[in-house]
């Protein structure tokens, strides 16, 4: 079977000892991020956990507070987000994103339809654990508009995630959305309602379906100015729901090629699929850029933020 | 403490005797509906589960597919529902509102708006399992137009549900409601989603203020054409977050006001209320009708029908 994962991470650990090594390069003159990373960067989930909890227990400190205050830059954002259940560090993203002056959509929408049904619903359940309000709430009041009606409908859902599919409702559906989006009526109701209740399956069979029959994808017709936020918004979603690991392998081209490096959109997609698909993603990634991607993050970034990111990328000397 | 259930359930009882005191009266000559009534009629929801999982032990069969041979009418419909688990069972009801000719929206906005954030997850859990396609799919495809958008949101609520009020919100948002009701833009973008997506808590305080400041309720704003079925829903959303009791002991007039009765209503109410506050619904319905609810129901009813749901109301003989 194919290794999807790229965290490289030993079956064996203590978490008191790795607690103990934590603090120790927490303390004297000085940090020793290279030791933090020697650690945390090779642990995976359950053992963070672990770790998180021996530290509060030995040291009646949390681990989070003390590494935001040794660590500093992406470096020390990073390596918070990578301590957090994966729930909660998802609703941290989405909170981050939404309070920005100008909100990141873009987030929403991955969040909302990169994950499974019931992922989706352990964040939206960690995100009014955390803020005390609920995640389309904050959704609904950060945006307006056109791309508030898409991104409140995404993140309210809760899809079905058997693999029936309904082959007449996908001849059927293929054509309201052929219609809708060819009537140039940008209100799209019906596509909205179909992109965000029907289950990822039928979507698929859907899309292609509308390929078959018109000989061009169902984003080419949602194409338009690209900045208009709506139409963005839509071809994301699609493109979240058809291609995920592709769509994932491209925000990391972009954000690796943008003039100014874009460390927040790096280090979401590398920590969330470190411990799931990032060695598939990597791949696409290669073969997009004939680069690798391990080469790519470090031309871009530099110091522990890079170091931290190679090891996660399973990078053996750094 | 005030009791509020209405249920009379007996504190030792044994599921194996109970599965063959229902086999026996489902034997012979006819039914013994009676002694069907005496028992589940007095058996809690856990107990109910556990009667169910003997009665398929034991004879190989499942409860409700029995009792639907042997029962009919009304009466069959509302002990099989009666044996479902909650969830399951407002699953149920969702789908029968769905799937009738003129769909039945305000079920769909009761079971959206009277239940607690973690019951109307439960319950879509229970669809997606029971039907293998989400609520708000279903909601989304069998509605249209105006009042799809506000049964879609509602249905896919995740509230927060703490105590926390943001009095600054509250004061805001009044302002806002009052503003988009009174300007006749009859889109309600913003009202659709502050009463979708804020906590009830929020809600009834921004409910209140807006009395406080305009002298007026905010269902008044929203009064109009009685068969506009938008309006309706948002009113009764409305009422269902202000005063659930209130509302529940108003669907019961209703129901048995009736020309024809509502047994669908009556007993969608009693069932759901039986084992929670359906002694403080009695309580309400009194008040405002001089009439007790169950002289209410025995006078619109008949037969094993109304036997059963006078026991669930606590009716010591019948």
């Amino acid at each position: 079977m194919k290794k999807v994962s790229t965290l490289v991470a030993p079956k064996d650990f203590s978490p008191v000892e790795d607690a103990e090594a934590i603090k120790e390069a927490c303390q004297g003159w000085g940090t020793d991020e290279r030791a933090i990373i020697s650690v945390l960067g090779h642990r995976n989930m359950f053992q963070r956990r672990l770790i998180r909890l021996a530290y509060e227990e030995v040291y009646h400190e949390d681990l989070i507070r003390q590494l935001q205050s040794e660590l500093s830059g992406h470096f020390e954002t990073a390596m918070c987000h990578w301590i957090l259940d994966p729930a909660d560090r998802d609703a941290v993203f989405a909170n981050l994103a939404l309070k920005k002056a100008t909100p990141n959509h873009r987030v929403i929408v991955e969040l909302a339809s990169l994950k499974s049904p019931e992922e989706l619903l352990a964040i939206r359940r960690a995100y009014k654990f955390r803020y005390r309000r609920s995640l389309e709430e904050d959704v609904a009041a950060h945006t307006s508009g056109d791309v508030r009606r898409i991104l409140v409908a995404l993140a309210s859902a809760y899809r079905y995630d058997g693999d029936d599919i309904d082959k007449e409702m996908v001849k059927l559906e293929a054509t309201i959305l052929y219609d809708e989006i060819h009537s140039n009526s940008f209100n799209h109701e019906e596509l909205i309602r179909i992109l965000s209740t029907r289950s990822k399956v039928q979507l698929n069979s859907t899309f292609n379906h509308y390929r078959d029959i018109h000989g061009t994808s169902i984003t080419k017709g949602l194409s338009g100015d690209p900045a208009d936020e709506y139409l963005a918004g839509l071809r994301t979603a699609i493109r979240c729901i058809k291609e995920p690991k592709k769509y994932l392998a491209k925000v990391l081209r972009t954000a690796v090629n943008a003039v100014v490096t874009d460390e927040d959109a790096l280090s979401r997609v590398i920590l969330t699929c470190a411990e799931k698909d990032l060695a598939e993603i990597k791949e696409l990634f290669f073969r997009r850029n004939s680069t690798s991607l391990e080469e790519a993050v470090a031309n871009s970034t530099s110091g522990d933020f890079k170091n931290f990111l190679l090891t996660l990328l399973g990078s053996e000397d750094i």
